[in-house]
């Protein structure tokens, strides 16, 4: 925290280039969708507006005031974990436009915005959000926004890799987002702290003051899940099984949660930290089934299981990781989002094999995280390679969400 | 609080059979709607979607954040409050679904899960979550979670009794949900600890910390209240309508808690157990009426008329309570809850016996909370037995929750 | 705040008067749209609410919730500014319901509310809500409520000046909204404390857990600030682009509010009033060209423009207007509210003489916030004068918010 003064000048230095080179670049290349038929279309803009703006809504709730609410769990961080995370998530996004348009947007040396694309920026912070979590508390500002420069691209390139070319399907981001940043993360961490195992700081220690501020931002999260989930879900019946499956497997891991936490606890007391994340476990899982045809029962017991993965993560492995390998997590984001994200791409795999055999397919329907228009290509390639091959695919793309983003963290810590 | 360390395993064993159960009857019963044809009726299903899920939403808001903060107002027992808040919503939600899919929706040995259903089942919850309020921090989450298991069938049985059989105008729960459940926490209650009188304990008297994180959550509930009164509605000018007089109501309630308060407290000063539960008494109140074709004006007088009641009931009919009946209610549910339901429910046969002077009967349209189909069998009821009979339902709707409620309390307790 | 007891029962005397003169007029003159043509037009009235009603909503948190806590700063009264906030949104609602009523909504004799209605009357209440920032926790209950009666009227007159007869657009209330609110607030602080020149108390310092608890204001109204500037334009294309203009000036205020605040604070660290106030101010401008053409660049340059001008006007104008003009601001609205809106107002005429160079005019679609009928006067206006008549009079609506406002608030302290 007692960073000396050149270090606090870098991060104005830094933030304000960044800036003007955003402007420069929004100035040269981005605009407006040409208002074209506005007669005849401005109803269809409207109900697609009212359709998909109130989830956007939504989803900014959770990233900035759950997420923020949730990281001032230690006590004397509460200020700066919300501040820092309101700032990592602005410049995130800011930075995600411009690779996004300079990637994948150039039609005619126009970059045409819209709320779509503003929502897949923002997915793309929102991996920088969750990595964070594995060194909170123990940066500085700039270090933290170093991480977001480079993990922003290593996202876009691993999130192509894995929708567009593997096309694995993953409507709610598990593999793509949460277990990638999880792992990015972890690298990030081992490179950083690797060597320096320093004694956990009494600041360090949550207050119940701090828990309960922490908890609202959980329940913040969890009542705004459904939204992060089905946004990007095709209209219709598909996004209703999504919300509904969300819906399940959050309250499954909630109650279970409760279960597996008082059973470990020596005195049956609830443990803190097990609420605030075991109750979230569900919906890092089940985002990769969500809006397939799988029976509500699927969904309940994603919800349970990821939960007891999480509550056991928390009191095996954690202290394991850092006892064995000096990898310190301090938000645990191992827990919630790594372990129930591989439980999550594996259930999509068995999904996917019990779904070929009685019913032949076309029950997915699947878009892209980072486009609408890669939704074909995944139509396609399901339609050629058939379920045993999808079920490979999910696998890969779960390795390669783990491989490659665990050795990019390395290399950026 | 210290309750002995065989105690403390009865929680996770309970919880973790009843998970076990829920995984067993959903693997058995409950499947989604079949997407039957897809595209031609997307955009009906995106609609509906559209219509119902933003306020669904608010409704998890109020019942997770809301109503969570507004328990916290003990000073040490914020967490508990939030948590056990949370837990008695999954898990009566969850017990709701499992009843209603046993005793009302045996279609062709499936139980087709939608919103809807998640819906009624969390109105069921919300019955809990408001009767607990009379034992707060004095019982442990087994007790608690024993007064859901008891409480919810009772519900679904009052409820089928008052709105499918008397007919019962009621579409914001006054009757079936807030006085039901007030005097259920009432009866539990009497029955847990009416015989010791215990002093208030220190812990149990608020500080300004908590007092004001709890007004935080009355604020929540305040601003969505509406979406809990009309998202029963039927679609169009009665739930316009029921939003509008929702409004109306809650901002005279805010008004006029203010001007009771000042003026009943010696030194003039508002005190903030009445801000924070005479601004929602509105809410309760107007539920019964909210979608009738009431004026105006009689919205913002119900609001006023039930605020007063609840200021009154805090100053003069609790102390009354605990020192004639031994009946001690920690949150004061009798004065948010009961009596703003019974001036609802006396409101609702007013209203229909002045509505039936001057334009005779289709003003209202009604639907039951536990589901779509009831509603054409109210229509019948209404043409069939005039206004005078109607206004009597509403006050044999009213008796029976009452009793009812009391009486089952009172076994539970 | 230690008020002696005859001043106690103004409070409550005031407001019961005004809560029976509401019952009054509204039993007297108001009533809902007649339910005209249920079956036909039952779709349109649905989804208008479903369009309008989410909106609303992220307003009412906004103003209850957000602003709410955003005024806690001040550590010893977080309950007394989340309390009074309330009091005043209801009170000045109400007021301004019955004063629109009278004013301009007589039809036949009766007045027909819906909720266009309350949301304008909101719209007044903001005025009111802002305009007390600036002699916070220095006045009791009743001037505050005094200050309200006198601002709604001269807010509506106001804004029927600058909206209906000048022809200002400016559908975000950057001009009608902030800025009046701004020079009110500043005229009634200068009236009322102008003289005593009181040194800060050291109950007004701010400490860490009331910054915390601001920010979380400041990030809910971040989050929504969208739905306020949106809420009235036309929906379809201008809707979606005032939406996307606002989420790109709101984050670029937010990065280069970091920026300006850790170059100016000596030791590099983040001031959390800067944060607070600076992350908002974007929004704040952006509301006179949200729905234009401007390019995506503009709003971002605007977002950064504005920050940059709060976090210096905190710096060196505020102390300075202390000490020599004994102008006290405690919220520091003018950096807020002031500063941004002449930004705003000055952009507006830039961006319509711009765009009249290129394209002539039909880009512009505007609806005035107290009632959809002006448009078309706007309109036509805008066919008359021309575009640099136009820009003339957007000048001219900011002269006549400050100057009047200014004086008005003078009179009224």
């Amino acid at each position: 925290m007692a960073v000396p003064p050149p270090t606090r000048r870098l991060l104005p230095l830094f933030l304000g280039v960044f800036q003007g080179a955003l402007l420069l670049f929004f100035a040269l290349f981005v605009t407006y969708d040409k208002p074209s038929a506005q007669a005849e279309d401005a109803n269809l803009v409207a109900n697609q507006l009212y359709g998909t703006f109130p989830l956007f809504q939504d989803i900014q709730v959770m990233l900035v005031a759950g997420l923020g609410l949730l990281l001032t769990f230690l006590p004397h961080y509460g200020f700066s974990a919300l501040t820092h995370n309101f700032l990592l998530l602005n410049f995130s996004t800011q930075w995600a436009l411009v690779l996004q348009g300079l990637l994948h947007r150039f039609h005619h040396g126009q970059v045409h915005l819209d709320l779509h694309n503003l929502l897949t920026a923002e997915f793309a912070a929102v991996t920088v959000l969750i990595s964070v979590g594995a060194v909170l508390g123990r940066t500085s500002p700039c270090q933290l926004l170093a991480v977001a420069a480079c993990e922003v691209p290593v996202y876009l390139a691993s999130e192509w890799a894995i929708i567009t070319r593997l096309g694995v399907l993953d409507v709610g981001g598990t593999i793509t987002i949460h277990v990638f940043s999880c792992y990015f993360g972890l690298g990030v961490s081992k490179a950083l702290f690797g060597a320096a195992q320093r004694p956990v700081h009494p600041k360090e220690t949550p207050t119940p003051r701090s828990d309960l501020l922490s908890l609202v931002g959980t329940l913040i999260l969890w009542v705004f899940w459904p939204s992060f989930v089905a946004v990007l879900c095709q209209p219709g019946d598909a996004q209703h099984r999504a919300i509904l499956n969300t819906l399940l497997a959050m309250s499954a891991s909630a109650v279970t949660t409760v279960v597996a936490s008082s059973l470990l606890e020596s005195d049956g007391k609830l443990s803190p930290g097990h609420l605030q994340n075991g109750s979230l476990a569900g919906g890092v899982a089940i985002g990769t089934v969500a809006d397939m045809a799988v029976p509500p029962v699927a969904a309940l017991a994603l919800g349970s299981l990821s939960a007891t993965a999480c509550v056991l993560g928390f009191r095996f492995l954690t202290p394991f990781l850092v006892r064995k390998l000096a990898l310190r997590d301090q938000c645990g984001i191992h827990n919630l989002h790594g372990l129930p994200g591989i439980l999550g791409a594996v259930a999509s795999a068995v999904a996917i094999l019990v779904a070929s055999e009685d019913t032949s397919g076309p029950h997915f329907s699947q878009v892209s995280p980072t486009g609408g228009n890669t939704s074909e290509a995944s139509w396609g390639q399901w339609g050629d390679h058939g379920a045993g091959q999808q079920a490979l695919c999910q696998a890969a793309g779960l390795a390669v969400a783990i491989g490659g983003s665990l050795l990019a963290g390395l290399l950026t810590g």
